[in-house]
């Protein structure tokens, strides 16, 4: 089995917040690789951290910090206006409590990850994918940063001396720039599990984004996001790490954590 | 000079929440040689953190983590109801979150202080101490545990295994067993600057609290804290400071950073 | 059909914040005939309160405020140490934001009953219960107190000249002296539908609270508390119902909104 | 005297938060007419708004409600990404409870005024103003709207059958379409108070805006916005006030409560 055969599935846990929870973490932490793990800003509360890294020990899943707007009530889905400075700040800030958490959970911290809002904003522009990679450069520089593949984050990542990995969706389309189709638009989320395993497989097997013209941008591929809110999605989840599997992929971490 | 001459002053910084602010930062960084940075859980954000961390770096102010209760409302001054475990992830994650903006503003963090109610708590109850000090020791057991003297924090650092640093207080009396007096107690606070610096250079002296009738209890002292929340606590905390000059003290912190 | 044969069913509703989302309110607005919706402090957001406001109202169930200490993180559930005054303003932000939302979904707010701790806090201690009612009375004096049959609550809405509402609880026992037995211990939560619905028959039919030992407490019954957390406390619920009605009951708000 | 010599100063008050205070309120209660008293979203906690109430009542100064986006961290100045229908139900839950307080204060609500980046919002943003001024006149419509003079407020506030205030600054120049200069831009804020004061006096005798090139637009003017953050600025509404009353004008709430 060749290194072009191994893969990551990622998927965002911890997404709950004091007496609410969100997915199904414990069923994802059995069809991932990586966890992208909330940090208190948009979503998480340090028990709840604990307890996913804590599980996520466990079962050998490698773990990340999900850094995001300061937007609990907004679920970190709204752009915050922020300077670079301000957003810098903050990603530290997360990093940190989640770099804390996790030793304290005896599981080391292998990513950082942008959600919501930030990571729109970072897919396009330079400044704050900047911000963040600096963050993570001066937070702890041998983090690996899970990017969206072709995005901002790709240079601002190389611009700091980040390891990266380059993350591809399951269940999104990309228009013809290789940035995800707006999810108003018709067809921009794959709903089929079958169909979005296949095209899952010819990404890799191509090292591209297929774009919903067809075209092919190529690209590193390091993982493949998955999600785990609703019962349907943790079942295509799970037929997407099936059907890797049959196509002879080895799922394992980008990052392994120790 | 010797070793028994030097002694550090510590306060309480970083006390705002976005637009607001508490106090004389800006004064206090040249008077203390320690600063207690709140964390983003009774006071503090991001970025006021950046900022203290900064000014901290350039004045040569040794810097710590000031954990509390999550309670902005309340200024983490009143007692939540929180488990042991809870505690310790809430101490975890406010420290994650200090080293990460301390190591960004290129100072290294030194010492953690608990603030407020549960500071109040950790005084007298093992089990809280004993969070606390657990999560300190997790996390990074190379900080120094700033505590009252004669506390149940002395006991659960030594539990820990943490280096420790003993306070005392400039201006609040003591009550015969060592416990601060209540502050609705008459001449609980002691306003009298000279008063109080005379105080503190006996309990130096004589390496002991003084109680309110004048009794002796041995202890370490390692510090002792100020306070900068108005104009008359600022000019308190610069007598004592050059009252302690004068008797020949050196101030320097108790832990200095890189 | 006498008014003695007429009940009324109250479940907490509204209980999400921002993204998250707690129990089933589209079921419960089918089963009860009040709801008591969160407002803010421990639960519950203007786009929540005006969902479930606009629902009750087309659905004809009667609503109140559901105040409450101010903690999210916390879900309401541990006591704030706050003063009577603070209570008394805290209980009229949250009920004037509960009156503001249902007029703008045009349906009158028809009482208020305390959350969590502070009702916890409120059924023994008499400064609290009478900063509840003299928020109300002060804010609304028509608005019902939806209080803790025999509680402290009693007296206090009736020093404030309240219109009073007592509930009891379908799945909660009680102790020798009318007070909830602790969650905690064996057999405090009734969770056989049938054992559960029989009972509140009995106390109906008895006016009378049982206690654990089979004691009856006398006492006006007006309402009885259901949950809508999980789908078995769905069912219960439902249950309950059809079993009121099988026993001739008439189930309708204590006091009904527009 | 005529109506025409008759004008309200109003100014933000009670934006302190827990432990926090900002500006003198106290002071600037002796000063203006009109108190917008911010309503917990960006500032202000219902022990801050009663304190404030409490003693606008005492020193016959009337009363609003300052409302703004949910978003304390940013003092309401951040543009959230929100929908008419979520600005509508965020402004009814703080007209609420601004409205409950105000009553247990023994004080009528007069008015409501957007603060910050909801204001500038619904200065050109006719959505933003149309859901501000519905939310208005569907939680009470006898209130008056306190608006910045010629923007969208006006005429949403119109559509809505509001009764108007027009307020203009004693402290910021006018672009020529009548908006306010940007602060960033040079002269966009007056810093002194004798010119200030003459410039207020002008408006008020034409009858309209001054803009930066000297241009006059007619408008209603009801009310002058000072502030109250600074010593400078409590020195600067006082001698507006002065200078008012020297130029024969009497200081009268636009509309004042009971």
């Amino acid at each position: 089995m060749t290194h072009d055969k191994t893969i990551d599935l990622n998927a965002d846990l911890g997404e709950g917040f004091g007496a609410w929870r969100m997915g199904d973490d414990a069923a994802m932490l059995g069809v991932v690789t990586s966890a992208n793990v909330a940090c208190g800003f948009h979503a998480g509360d340090p028990d709840i951290m604990a307890g996913i890294f804590t599980q996520a020990r466990e079962k050998g899943v490698a773990v990340g910090a999900h850094v995001a707007f300061p937007d609990l009530a907004g679920f970190g889905r709204r752009a915050l206006a922020m300077t670079p400075a301000e957003i810098e700040h903050a990603v530290a800030y997360q990093l940190g409590a989640a770099l804390a958490l996790a030793r304290q959970a005896g599981v080391r911290l292998a990513h950082v990850k942008a959600h919501g809002a930030l990571a729109n904003l970072a897919e396009t522009d330079a400044a704050t994918a900047d911000a963040i990679a600096r963050a993570v450069k001066a937070v702890d520089p041998s983090l690996t940063l899970l990017v969206i593949a072709l995005s901002e984050q790709v240079r601002a990542g190389a611009r700091a001396g980040l390891r990266l990995a380059h993350e591809i969706f399951a269940d999104r389309a990309y228009a013809e720039d290789g940035t995800l189709a707006p999810r108003a638009q018709k067809g921009a989320v794959i709903e089929d599990a079958a169909a979005a395993a296949t095209r899952v497989r010819d990404m890799l097997a191509e090292g591209a984004l297929i774009t919903q013209s067809g075209a092919r941008l190529k690209t590193p591929i390091d993982s493949v996001c998955v999600h785990g809110d609703t019962p349907q999605a943790v079942a295509m989840a799970r037929d997407l790490r099936a059907s890797l599997k049959a196509a002879g992929y080895r799922l394992r971490a980008f990052a392994p954590g120790a």
